[in-house]
């Protein structure tokens, strides 16, 4: 399994030291294709479908059980890491051709799937390839919608030998037949480093609330104001930010408050500044709390705002809500780690997975491995092969159960 | 004085409303020679200087009285107003053509000053006319110094007509000869308005401390980093521009501190800033008080930094003391106010001018008149007719006392 995730890594290798494989690509579309033929080689019936997602299939003997789909996404950001998405899609279809190996035919139809996008790196939106499968993306969108070269998704599609019939119907890329969802995925983060295990179960997805918040004072002279007659917007904001940062403390976990973007407009040392931007980034896996908290946030901005002399907007740029991983399938991988002496931990994901376009339509769950210092999108994105192994693991014993096992007769 | 006021700006009248005469280019020397033509018709000696200051002479009857200089500069910022430096050249030219017409030959000589440059719009240098008459400044910058288009100060000094030796020698524009330097100038605040004065009377031009201050952290994601791993950079800066603001408003006036640039490195919505950099602007009158001050407040940035586990680096851009005015001339300004009947007032400029040069070679002095709604280097700017002619008003008879009257003998 490292080996092939070494050599899956080659496709989209950039000068960095980082792999770069974006939507429609000709890196992007060279692995797909290894993809293919790997799964083929583990015997399983792999093709794309319509928009470039890849599915290997291992056909149960019992037609009528709904099938589990686990994957992750082949894309990657631009000079990202070996491991995000890419070991997800690895051990996917190497845990089915274990599974085949050592069991022969399954009672319940496993699939693996390699979607197409996930980053949002290339275009304008993320979740382009589990979107389309689960009905919430269609193809409506992909001539309004240009990379950076003015490239429209529909021409990138075609390039790329995916061609449409583009007369605006749905394309036929949905999945209606779906027992569950299970994504083994890096965990982007440093919990389970900090809290020493090996297996995270997702509890969640996290809700997000994206914001921009304006704030407008006057700009003057930095020599010739006195402190008192000033109304410095960035003085303001830095308030802001301070407060923003201190109720997400006493908010406590798993809320998370980020400003992350900060812009002092016209900026230069001797003006006090007129009007600052920047972007509130609202985290929780309880959406009645995080709606709460995102109101007594923007309470305390206006209230900042009036004591000062200075005028806000905000604008919403995003509000998606939290998605539940399934109880009964997080149980299941629970039990593999305790069975196999897998330290575990359930935890929210703070970050999105195309897990949270399944959660809705059937039961989902995610496996997290540690990310060694947290960091992901980066050449430097590194997880232990202990850790991988561990998480291969888990997932080939769950899979068995539903597929071959116990499980396998359970209606999903 | 307001039609000439009104005419000098129309030389460098730029699109959006405002005057932009940048040092040796044509609109600038249009206006320096429509000045000498000003002064020749006043019945001053008028022409310029090795550098492009132009000087206009009313010379006094007792030549061993080292002579009064009165006068500002005649360049302006990008897009700026017309009063700034302008008014002070025009009051200047016109209070001595007054005298003389009034009162025929004067004592001491007095001399109307337009110097080539005060703001550093065009080349990464300020001062550049009182820098030379007051021996600051030579011409070995002039080869190292370029502006945007990469024209170096002496190339443009050429081009402009003032063709310099060049042989790394100063120039011949330093004066040893000067009893005194009154300046009058626009205020660029909003004391005078807020305190219901026509004048203002400048005790001292504030010392400055100009500092970049880079703080580091850890960049991570803003989804998986619960709130109390984080190393967040924006948000350390946020407090040091908050205890910044505390501790200045703290200090009392006239002190200010300002943070008027901030970035946020690679700042994205979705990620923790790893690196902040910002700006501090910190004046005072009195040097120990901003020194004081300073070292206080960077202990206190330290000590965040070290609580946060950020890091923090300063760079010091700048360290000009205050200059005291005259109390003499001063008062004799002060006199001339309330024996006009003027509201007047004592202030300290937080703003730099070229009377700063001059503060510690000899008796200076500073009239400063209103700005509405304190706005200054902007097509904004603006100073009521009243304002203006109290300002002038006050000037002839300040130049009276030295040049013809009680104080036209006394030693400076």
């Amino acid at each position: 399994m490292l080996e092939e995730l070494e050599e899956l890594s080659s496709y989209g290798a950039d000068a960095e030291g980082g792999v770069t494989r974006l939507l429609y690509t000709d890196p992007w579309l060279q692995a797909q294709r290894v993809v293919i033929s790997k799964m083929q080689q583990l015997g399983l019936e792999a093709n794309f479908d319509a928009v470039g997602n890849v599915f290997g299939t291992l056909p149960g003997s019992q037609p009528e059980t709904k099938p589990i789909l686990t994957g992750s996404h082949i894309d990657t950001v631009k000079n990202g890491g070996k491991y995000d998405g890419a070991f997800g899609v690895v051990a996917s279809m190497m845990a089915l051709g274990y599974l085949k190996a050592a069991y022969g035919t399954p009672k319940r139809t496993l699939e693996a799937v390699s979607f197409c996008e996930e980053e949002g790196s290339r275009f304008p939106l993320a979740y382009w390839g589990s979107g389309h499968v689960t009905g919430t993306r269609s193809l409506l969108l992909a001539t309004e919608i240009a990379d950076q070269d003015g490239v429209t998704l529909l021409e990138a599609m075609r390039q790329a030998g995916f061609d449409a019939t583009a007369n605006g119907q749905p394309y036929p890329a949905k999945r209606e037949f779906i027992g569950g969802y299970i994504e083994i995925h890096i965990e982007q983060g440093s919990i389970l480093t900090y809290k020493k295990k090996q297996i995270g179960i997702v509890t969640a997805i996290v809700g997000q609330i994206r914001l921009t918040v304006q704030v407008s004072g006057s700009s003057n002279h930095a020599g010739t104001t006195p402190m008192r007659m000033r109304k410095d917007a960035l003085a303001g904001a830095a308030e802001m930010v301070a407060i923003t940062e201190q109720m997400a403390l006493e908010a406590g976990e798993p809320l998370v408050a980020t400003v992350g973007r900060l812009e002092v407009k016209r900026g230069t040392s001797n003006v006090v500044p007129g009007e600052v931007e920047f972007t509130l980034d609202i985290r929780h896996t309880d959406e009645p709390e995080m709606r709460t908290f995102c109101v007594r946030l923007l309470t305390k901005l206006e209230e900042i705002a009036l004591r000062r002399g200075l005028t806000i907007e905000t604008v919403q740029n995003l509000h998606a809500s939290p998605v539940a991983m399934q109880e009964g399938l997080s149980n299941a991988i629970e039990a593999a780690c305790e069975a196999a002496g897998i330290q575990n931990m359930r935890l929210p994901s703070g970050a999105g997975h195309d897990a949270q376009l399944f959660g809705p339509l059937c039961p989902s769950a995610m496996i997290f491995v540690p990310s060694v210092g947290g960091i992901s999108h980066s050449p430097e994105e590194f997880t232990e092969a202990a850790d991988l192994i561990a998480g291969f693991h888990t997932l080939v014993h769950v899979l068995h159960q539903y597929g071959y096992g116990g499980k396998a007769d359970e209606r999903l």
